[in-house]
């Protein structure tokens, strides 16, 4: 199995990027070929102590800017670390694809290079979220901003088999994200897509409210790129201004502060509980190859956690599970 | 200054509605009109030894549940407590209406009965938000989940009003929530929407992603209400599902609970700190009279806060003020 990891992707790249890859060589099962300028990398790898049989180095002499458009790795950075690393995909031998660059540009190349599966005309990012329970799946977090209901169908399907074969929940519950409980609720986007879902989706539990996305109500929760990118964000955004607010307010009393220190003694920090880093990676769904985009902020502890999760998708014959059974997706009361 | 309350409004109506009123008229210089059942309401009154000059009773003799179609009040139940209160608004005399019954039958009866304020097409709730700085204005929260273009703009521009009037912010900033920083992000919605604002409100500063709607980046945040609904009931979800979270751990490690112990003797409960109570209602803008909305799970305090608000909008002259300034919206240019 060999994966290929953009060594220039993500705000901490390429120190990041090289740290999680060593980690996860000396860990995990895995051979990695790292994507960028080839001296850069060679001596963070150096650097890193990393393995050097697990790992070949890609050279790409172009790095792809977290601001840039989407479009730059098709039109004006063709040796980008992305472009480089998704034709690599293409070629036989590589099994996957890792960057926690520009998202939307890893999108970009991922949909025009690798085209789409059968039966899907727009890619999804998945999202493993914790809950109460366990995990939800959370889906679309950002590449389809301007979704269709045959878009959000689409999803379900593929967020049903991921769910299935990749997170192990023998037969998930599929949850359309909406503003109330009721069928009928919601703008022209979600009647429509409520429509589609109840009658093609086996495990179809209608509408799910947004207070219910950590409660674990529904093991996948479906929604368009632009609210599950709201919902993603406004998550990370609560925990750390509760935890600047929570800190401020423990400085002002000599007893809180003893108070916060034993607990953290007692249970570990907080904010472990919510932190997506522990999966590492979301998934790039409906692409015709194993694209896992990493947060833009991914430490190398992410990174490893984003290979590991890459790792079982391979394992799991993702790709191959998605073509068997999106194929049949338009035919009506099957799923 | 009288305002109309819906006695049968909220989870916990009639009780933790009357009790709220009554800790109103005690607290504030307020009189109440309560609508409800006639019996029903004295009965409350006199078990909260609610002082009887302050109060009257309107009698309505139906209740609109909390999951009927927001068109009750307008065609099935025209006895309803909301049907009955709206229309009060109407007569000479009566300032205000709260409700902590269904916001979708408010702002439908609201909306029909009162009609729109001159230069706004839709109605749109707005919400007051602690942040890391003092509050923020999220516009809207739910009341138009299919939203054009320019209800965004329109809401933009009732958002100044409201913040700089009511909230007492001199010269209010205003974002757009979007799923990327720079202009051209988002899906059709946004993009537009920008360019609208661009145009005509001075103060906008742009997109401002979902992670900045805690940290007071902008003064007003514009979304629609399907997008901002999302918003508010994921920071509600998280709240409630990590306390669970936390408590289920702490409850592991008897240091934890000492440590968790000394920090609420320290500090009191964290959650006070984003605890939606505090403000107590939503306005509901862009219709022709002063409405407020509160939470479903209102508790008392929460009701009495709501009235606060209101007198407050009230005070502040909040409908001449909107009627003054929207006119002339729809001038290039100018805000």
């Amino acid at each position: 199995m060999k994966i290929v990891v953009d060594a220039m992707g993500g705000d901490y790249a390429p120190q990041a990027v090289v740290e999680g890859v060593t980690l996860a060589v000396k860990e995990l099962d895995v051979e990695i070929a790292l994507v960028g300028p080839k001296d850069v990398v060679q001596s963070e790898l150096n650097r890193c102590g990393c393995p050097e049989d697990k790992v070949e180095i890609i050279h790409a002499s172009e790095v792809v800017a977290m601001d840039e458009p989407a479009i730059t790795p098709l039109r004006k950075k063709k040796n980008s670390s992305i472009s480089v690393g998704i034709n690599l995909l293409k070629e036989s031998g590589y099994d996957a694809f890792i960057s926690a660059g520009n998202t939307g540009a890893v999108v970009a190349a991922s949909t025009i290079n690798l085209g789409m599966l059968e039966g899907v005309e727009r890619p999804a990012i998945g999202l493993v979220i914790p809950n109460l329970k366990k995990l939800s799946f959370l889906i679309d977090v950002g590449a389809n901003a301007e979704a269709k209901p045959e878009h959000l169908l689409q999803s379900a399907l593929m967020a049903k088999i991921y769910a299935r074969e990749v997170l192990g929940i023998e037969s998930p519950t599929i949850g359309l994200l909406n503003i109330g409980e009721e069928a009928g609720k919601g703008g022209n986007l979600a009647k429509e897509a409520y429509k589609l879902m109840e009658g093609r989706i086996k495990n179809f539990i209608g509408n799910v409210e947004a207070n219910e996305v950590y409660t674990g109500k529904s093991h996948c929760i479906v929604c368009d790129g632009f609210v599950g990118n709201i919902v993603l964000k406004v998550s990370e955004g609560f925990v750390e201004s509760a935890g600047k607010l929570v800190k401020r307010e423990i400085k002002k009393s000599p007893i809180a502060m003893l108070g916060a220190f034993l607990m953290k003694i007692g249970m570990g920090d907080i904010r472990k509980l919510v932190d997506y880093s522990e999966y590492g990676g979301a998934p790039l769904l409906g692409v015709n190859g194993v694209v896992m985009i990493s947060h833009g902020r991914s430490s190398p502890k992410a990174i490893k956690n984003a290979i590991r999760a890459t790792k079982r998708e391979i394992e799991h014959n993702i790709l191959a599970e998605m073509r068997k059974e999106l194929n049949k997706s338009y035919c009506p009361q099957q799923d």
